[in-house]
C-alpha cells in the first residue's frame, strides 16, 4: 500500500438547499469580494442576489467583480485583487462554476501578497517564489458538477501573452468554506453538465490509474465513477431531475478530495491553452478514448480499470478494454462520443505542438502515467483523437 | 439523499513508517506535553522514546504525562493539565491507543479553560457551559486500529464519582496532525487487536444503519467494513502481517472520518461506565448479534444491511440476516464470537440498571436508530447478550 497525506480542511455543506444556511455559518471577515464570471448566468438566474442575501442576513458587507472569462486570465486575476483592496474586502466568496472558484482563490492570494501573481507560478514563466502572506479566507459556492475546485487548493490561470494555462496553488488555499447545493445545478445545459460531470470522471479515473493511487483515494474515485455512471446520462437527459443532480454534484466533489492527475489532464490544458474557447472538459472528452485505449493495449493498469469498469456496473469485468468500453458508453449515453477538435479550430498540423506544451506547463503529472509516454506516444494520442 | 456537513481539518500522515516523518511536519508549538498511558507498552516498545527523539529533531521540548488509565478518568485529566500549565506546553501530543488520544485531547481543552473540565461536559452530571479558549492544539500517533480518535473531535472520560462515561467534545478538539503509522501497531496482541478493530467496523456498521446516514459517510464505513472483514482475521491470527495491519489500520481511520453511531455506543458506554476493567470493543462485541438481529428481524434497514453484506464478501446477498449471518462469522473468525459478560462481573440482575444509564449517558444516538428501542427492548438485548 502506498502511504499517503491527507488534509482537506475545507467546510462542506453538501445537499439541496445548502445555500439557505450560508447566513448561519461562521463567515470569515466582514467584507466579502464576490467573483463571478463575465456572463449573464449568475444574474440571471438569481444566485447572485442569493448570495448578496444571504451575506446580508450574516451582517456580512460585500463589492462584486463580474469579469471571470471561462478560461480565468491574469490580468482577471490582477484586476479583481486591485478590486479587493480598494474596497477594504477581508475575504472572498466564489460564485459559479470552476473558472470563478479557481479566480476568487487566486484573488485572495493576490490581493495580500506583494507583487504580480505570475511571480509566484511553478509554470514555465512562473516566478516561483514563495509566498509572504496566506491569502484572504476563501468561500465557494459551486453552480456546476465539474472542477471539484471547491474542496481543492488549485486555480487554473491562464496568461495570455504566452499562451500558457497552468494550475497555481498552495495550500493555504483551500477554501475555508463551499457549498455544494445541487438546487443551484439545476439549470446547466445539457451538454455542460456532460462535460463538466466527465470532467470529474476523469479526475477519478486519473487518480485510480495513478502510479501514486493508494486505497483511500482509491475509494473516493471509484465512488465518483461509480455514481457518475449511474446518474451522468440521466442528469444530461433530464436537467430537472433532482436526485441525478445530486449525485453528480456529490461525484464531482469526491473527485475533488482527491485528485491525481495523469498526463491526460496536461494534455488537454496544452488544447485549451492554446484555444482558449474549447471547455476543458470537451478537450479531455476529446482525447479520452485513445489515451485510455493506450494503456489497455499495453496491459500496464489492468486491475484498475477492472476495478473501473466494475465500479460502472460491468460486474463480471476481466479485461482493461471493458472500462475502455463502458466509457465509450458513458460518452454516448451523454451524447458527447463525437466531439470535434476542428470544431474548436483545432488544425491536423496545429497537433505537432501540444507534446511539447503538454509537458511544460503542467509536466508532473507525466510521471503518473502507469507507462511513460514518449512524445510520439503523445502525439499519436493526439491525432487518433483528432476529427 | 439526506443533506450533510463534511469537515475533518486534522492533517494524517498514513502508512508504514510515517513516525520517521514526524519531524518534517510543521508543528503546532514549541514545547508538548506528551501523554501516554500508565502501563509499559509505550516505554517498552521504545514508543515514546522515538516520539521523543523526533520532538527533539523538531527543536520542540517535551515533558511526559505517564498517568493515563484504560478509561481516561477526569481526574487523569485535570492532572494532566495542570502538567501541561506548570510546564508551559503550548501543545499536546497524545500517543497511543483511544485513551490516551482522548485524554489528550481533555488534557488540551482543560489546559486553558478556566474550571473543571465536567463543567463544560454535556453529560447527566456536566455544566455544559460554553468554551471560553480553543484548546491548545493536540497530535495523535495512533499505536492501535480501533477508536478512531486520531481524526475526530470526541474524548470519552469517565467520571469515577458518578459512574459516568461520557463523551465529550467541540470542533476545535479536531487534532492538527496525526499520525497513522502501522508500523506501531504490530505488537498490539490478538485479543486487542481483534476488540479495536471491531470497534471500528461497528462504527461503520452503525453509521450504515443510521437513519442520518448520507452517500458519503456510507462511502466510508462501506470501504471500512470492507477492509475488516477481508483483513481483520488475518491481522488477528498473524500481527507480523505489515499489509493486513495497513488495512486495519486505513479501515479504522476511514471510520473515524465518518461515525453516526446509535445506540449500540450508549449500551457499552452503560456496561464499561460501570464496570471499567471492560474493555470497550469487548462490550460492543459482546452485544452485536443480539442488536443487529432485533432490526434485522423487524426488516427495517434490509436494503442497508444488505450493502453491508456485500462489503463483506457476501455476493449475491438479498436480506438482512446474510449481514447478521457474516457479522457472526467475522467474530468467530477472529475467536471473539463468545466473550462473556460473566467474566468482567457483570450479572443477570445487574443488566437491569443498564437501559436507563445507557440513554442518559450518551442517549442521543437512539434518535438515530433504524427503529425505536424501548427499556424492554434494550433489556432483551442485553440479556440475550448475557453469558
Amino acid at each position: 500500500m502506498n502511504n499517503f497525506t491527507y488534509f482537506i480542511p475545507t467546510r462542506i455543506l453538501f445537499g439541496a438547499g445548502q445555500l439557505a444556511h450560508l447566513h448561519e455559518q461562521q463567515l470569515p471577515g466582514k467584507k466579502a469580494l464576490i467573483v463571478i464570471s463575465s456572463g449573464r448566468s449568475m444574474k440571471d438566474g438569481g444566485y447572485l442576489s442569493r448570495v448578496e442575501e444571504q451575506l446580508d442576513l450574516a451582517g456580512v458587507g460585500s463589492v462584486l467583480f463580474d469579469q471571470i472569462k471561462p478560461n480565468p486570465t491574469l490580468k482577471n486575476v490582477m484586476d479583481g485583487a486591485a478590486m479587493a483592496k480598494e474596497n477594504g474586502c477581508d475575504f472572498v466568496v466564489g460564485l459559479g462554476g470552476g473558472s470563478s472558484m479557481d479566480a476568487a482563490k487566486a484573488i485572495a492570494f493576490a490581493a495580500i501578497n506583494p507583487g504580480y501573481l505570475w511571480e509566484y507560478s511553478f509554470s514555465m514563466t512562473g516566478g516561483k517564489k514563495t509566498p509572504v502572506n496566506a491569502p484572504l479566507p476563501i468561500v465557494a459556492v459551486t453552480t456546476t458538477a465539474g472542477t471539484g475546485s471547491e474542496v481543492d487548493p488549485w486555480a487554473v490561470i491562464t496568461k495570455e501573452e504566452t499562451e500558457e494555462k497552468s494550475g497555481f496553488g498552495f495550500e493555504s488555499m483551500y477554501p475555508a468554506l463551499s457549498i455544494v447545493d445541487s438546487d443551484l445545478m439545476m439549470t446547466v445545459p445539457p451538454i455542460l453538465t456532460a462535460y463538466q460531470g466527465m470532467d470529474a470522471f476523469f479526475h477519478a479515473s486519473e487518480s485510480v490509474i495513478n502510479t501514486k493511487n493508494h486505497p483511500m483515494g482509491e475509494m473516493f474515485a471509484l465512488k465518483t465513477i461509480e455514481l457518475l455512471a449511474a446518474c451522468l446520462p440521466g442528469a444530461v437527459k433530464d436537467g430537472s431531475d433532482k436526485e441525478a443532480r445530486a449525485h453528480v454534484a456529490l461525484a464531482n466533489t469526491l473527485a475533488g478530495y482527491y485528485m491525481l492527475c495523469t498526463s491526460a489532464h496536461s494534455m488537454e490544458h496544452a488544447m485549451s491553452g492554446f484555444y482558449p474557447n474549447l471547455p476543458h472538459g470537451a478537450g479531455l472528452i476529446m482525447i479520452a478514448h485513445a489515451y485510455y485505449q493506450h494503456f489497455a493495449d499495453l496491459h500496464v493498469c489492468d486491475g484498475q480499470m477492472i476495478k473501473m469498469a466494475k465500479a460502472m456496473g460491468v460486474e463480471n469485468a476481466v479485461s482493461g478494454q471493458e472500462f475502455v468500453d463502458a466509457l465509450d458508453k458513458l460518452l454516448a449515453d451523454c451524447n458527447v462520443e463525437a466531439l470535434k477538435m476542428s470544431e474548436y479550430g483545432i488544425t491536423p498540423e496545429s497537433l505537432k505542438k501540444f507534446p511539447e506544451r503538454a509537458r511544460k506547463v503542467l509536466g508532473g503529472d507525466f510521471s503518473a502515467d502507469p507507462a511513460v509516454l514518449t512524445d510520439n506516444d503523445i502525439l499519436s494520442i493526439y491525432q487518433k483523437s483528432f476529427r
